[in-house]
C-alpha cells in the first residue's frame, strides 16, 4: 500500500423523497441561491418547480441559470458566473446529472475572480475559495456530486479539461434514486458504463491496495447485477438506488485510497471521441475501454483474472484465459443493456480515423501508469472498429 | 435499500513514517495542546518524544496527561478536562489505541462543559461544541479514529457506556502502520476480533444494502487473509497497513449506509465481559459473536452463507451447511491468530454464570434487531463455555 491521505467532507442525504429537504438544507447556508439546471427535463419532470417551492418556504430567493449542454462548456459557466454575482449568490444549487454539477463547481469557483472559470482549468489560476454548493443529483454517472474534481469542455479549442481542488467539494448532495425514474434507458446505461469505467480507471492505476481491488470488483459485480433490472425496469426502486449508490461510490476517492493514483488514459482518449463527435462519455467509454484493455492486457492478466473470478464467477481456467473471458463478458454486458462497444454503432465510421489520431496527438493522450504513443493510440482505435 | 444521510469529515493521513507530520498538521489548530497517552508503550516506544518534538517545530506547547487504562475510566477524562482548562489548551492530542482516543474524545467535549463527562454517556447533557481532536492511532481495532463514537467506563457502577455525537468527529487521524509494530500478538488478535466483530454487527442490521455486504464481506476476507501474516510477522510493513485500514473501514460509518443500524447486541453482551473481568474488548467479542450467530443462525442463515462464499470460498453444500461452515471457520480462524472463543481460555469458569446473566438482565442486554430477554442470554451464555 502507498501512503495516502482522505478527506471528504461532502454529507450525503440518499433516499426517496430526500429531494423535499432542499429548503432546511439551502437555509443553513444563506438566502439568496443560483439555480443551475441543463436543458428541459427538470422543469419537465415538475422537479425544478418542486425544488422552487422547497426553497420558498425557507424564504431562500432564487435566480435560475438553464440550459446546460450533456458535454457542459466553460462559456456557459462564464455567463452563469455573471447571474451569480448579479443576484449577489450565497450559494449554488445544481439540479441535474454531471454536467450541470460540474458547471456548478466552475460557478461556485469563479463567483470570487474575475477571469474566465477557464482559467482554472488550463492551470492558470487557483481558486482560493468558493461558495457552498449544493447538489440534487438526477443522473447516477459521474460521481461528481461526492469529489472535488469538475470537467468541462471547449468546444472552438477541441479540448476538454478536468480541474480538482478541495474547495469545491459539494457541502451536500442530496441523491434520490425516485428522481432517476425518468432517466431514458440509453443515458441510464452510459451511466452504468461510466460508473464502471472509474472503477476500472482507478484498479488499473499505481500500487496495490487489496482493499481498494476488492471494493471495484464488488461495485462492478453489482453494477452488473443490477445493470439489466434497471433497464428493464426504470421505475424499480431497489435497482435505481442500487446503481445510483454504485456510481457516487465508484469516485469518491476512498477507492484509491492506498494506491498511488489511477491511471486514466482511457478517459482522456475518450474525451477525443466526446469532443470530436459529441458522443456521451459513458458511450464512449464502452468503447474505448474493452479495446485499451485488449491492447495492455499483457501488463494486467492477473489483475483482469482476479475481476473475471469476482464479477463474473469465472474460477476455471488459466489466468491469461481468465484475463480474455472478463473482457468478453464485460462487453456482452454492454450490448445486453445497449451501450456500444464498437465506434460504428455510434456511427463513426474507419474514415474517421485520421482525424481522431491528430486530436489523440495533439493532447499527448496517455495514461499515468500506462503511457501511450502514437502506435498505441492507433492499435487501440483499430480494436474499436 | 433505507434512506440515509452520511457525512464523515475526518481527514486521514496514512502511510509510513507519517507521524512526523503531527506538528505541522496540529499547527492549522493553535498553539497548546493537551496530549493523552496510555500507560507507558508511547514512552516506552520512543513515539511520545517524537510527536513532542514535532509539536516543539511548530512551537505548540503541550501538557501531557499519561495512564489511560485499557478499558477506560470516566474519572480519568475528568481528571484530562482539569489539566486541559487549566493549560487552556486549543485542542486535543491522543497518541494510543482506541482507549486513548475515546477519551480523548471526552476530554475534547467536556473542556467546554463544567459538569462531569459522564452526564454526556448518561444522556443527561449534550455537547455544543469540542476542542479540535488529533489522533495518532497505535492499535488497529475499533475504528473510534474515524468517527464519531466513544465508548467509556464507569467501575463503581458496573456500566459501560457509549456515546455519539458529530462534534467528536476527528479533525485529523494519523495512521502510521509503523506504530503497530511493537503491538504484542495477543493485541494485534484482540484487534482484528474487533474489527470483524464491528462488520457483523452492521451486517446483521436492519434492512438490505448490497454494495455494505459486498464490503463487509471484503474487510472479514482480507482481515482472514492477512491476520496470520501479521501474527507471524510483526514487522511486516504490508500486513499491517492492511489490517490498520481494515480495521478504520470497519467502523468509519461507511458500511451501515442503507441499512436503517446495525444490530450492536453481540458488544453490548461483551460490555458485561470486560466490566465484570476487565477482559480486553475483542477477545470478548471473539467469545461472544460465535456464539451469538449459533444462536440466532436460523434467522440470518443465507446471510451466513454469503459471507461463507466470499470469506472462505465455500460454494459447497446447502445453505445451511454453509452457514453452519462459516461459523465453524471463523471460529477456526480466531483459534489461528489466539484469541479465545471460549470463556475458560479467557480463565472465567462455570460457577461465574449468575454473576454474568445479572449482570446482562441488569443492563437489559438486548440487539437492535435481534432482541433478546434472559433466555437468550442463558442460551448464548451456554454456548461459550
Amino acid at each position: 500500500m502507498e501512503n495516502f491521505s482522505y478527506h471528504n467532507p461532502t454529507k450525503i442525504i440518499f433516499g426517496k423523497n430526500e429531494v423535499d429537504r432542499i429548503g432546511s438544507e439551502a437555509a443553513l447556508y444563506g438566502k439568496k441561491a443560483i439555480v443551475l439546471i441543463g436543458r428541459g427535463s427538470a422543469k419537465k419532470t415538475g422537479l425544478y418547480a418542486r425544488v422552487i417551492s422547497s426553497l420558498n418556504m425557507y424564504s431562500i430567493k432564487s435566480v435560475t441559470y438553464e440550459g446546460i449542454k450533456s458535454n457542459p462548456l466553460y462559456e456557459d459557466a462564464d455567463e452563469a458566473v455573471q447571474f451569480a454575482k448579479e443576484f449577489g449568490a450565497d450559494m449554488v444549487i445544481a439540479v441535474g446529472g454531471g454536467s450541470v454539477i460540474d458547471t456548478a463547481k466552475a460557478v461556485a469557483m469563479g463567483f470570487y475572480v474575475e477571469h474566465s472559470v477557464w482559467d482554472f482549468y488550463l492551470q492558470k489560476s487557483k481558486p482560493e475559495k468558493a461558495l457552498p454548493l449544493i447538489n440534487i443529483l438526477t443522473l447516477a454517472a459521474t460521481g461528481t456530486e461526492m469529489n472535488s474534481s469538475t470537467v468541462l469542455q471547449d468546444t472552438t479549442g477541441g479540448m476538454k479539461k478536468g480541474f480538482s481542488s478541495p474547495h469545491i467539494f459539494p457541502k451536500l448532495s442530496i441523491l434520490d434514486p425516485t428522481l432517476t425514474y425518468t432517466v431514458p434507458a440509453d443515458y441510464t446505461a452510459y451511466g452504468i458504463a461510466d460508473l464502471i469505467a472509474h472503477c476500472l480507471e482507478v484498479y488499473f492505476g499505481k500500487g496495490d491496495s487489496p482493499l481498494s481491488d476488492h471494493y471495484i470488483a464488488s461495485i462492478i459485480k453489482l453494477a452488473v447485477e443490477y445493470g439489466p433490472k434497471v433497464i428493464a425496469e426504470p421505475e424499480n426502486y431497489d435497482a435505481r438506488a442500487n446503481i445510483m449508490w454504485l456510481a457516487t461510490n465508484a469516485l469518491n476517492g476512498s477507492l484509491v485510497n492506498g494506491k498511488g493514483n489511477g491511471d486514466w488514459g482511457s478517459h482522456l482518449y475518450e474525451h477525443t471521441l466526446s469532443v470530436l463527435y459529441d458522443i456521451p462519455h459513458g458511450a464512449g467509454l464502452s468503447i474505448v475501454f474493452p479495446a485499451w484493455m485488449k491492447h495492455f492486457s499483457e501488463k494486467f492478466e492477473h489483475k483482469l483474472a482476479f475481476l473475471a473470478e469476482i464479477v463474473f464467477g469465472i474460477h476455471q481456467g488459466t489466468s491469461q484465459e481468465k484475463a480474455s473471458a472478463f473482457i468478453t463478458k464485460l462487453e456482452e454486458f454492454y450490448c445486453s443493456i445497449n451501450t456500444p462497444v464498437r465506434l460504428k454503432q455510434a456511427h463513426i465510421e474507419e474514415t474517421e480515423m485520421n482525424r481522431i489520431l491528430e486530436n489523440l496527438k495533439i493532447n499527448n493522450v496517455s495514461g499515468r501508469v500506462y503511457s501511450m504513443n502514437e502506435n498505441d493510440h492507433q492499435a487501440i482505435l483499430e480494436k474499436m472498429w
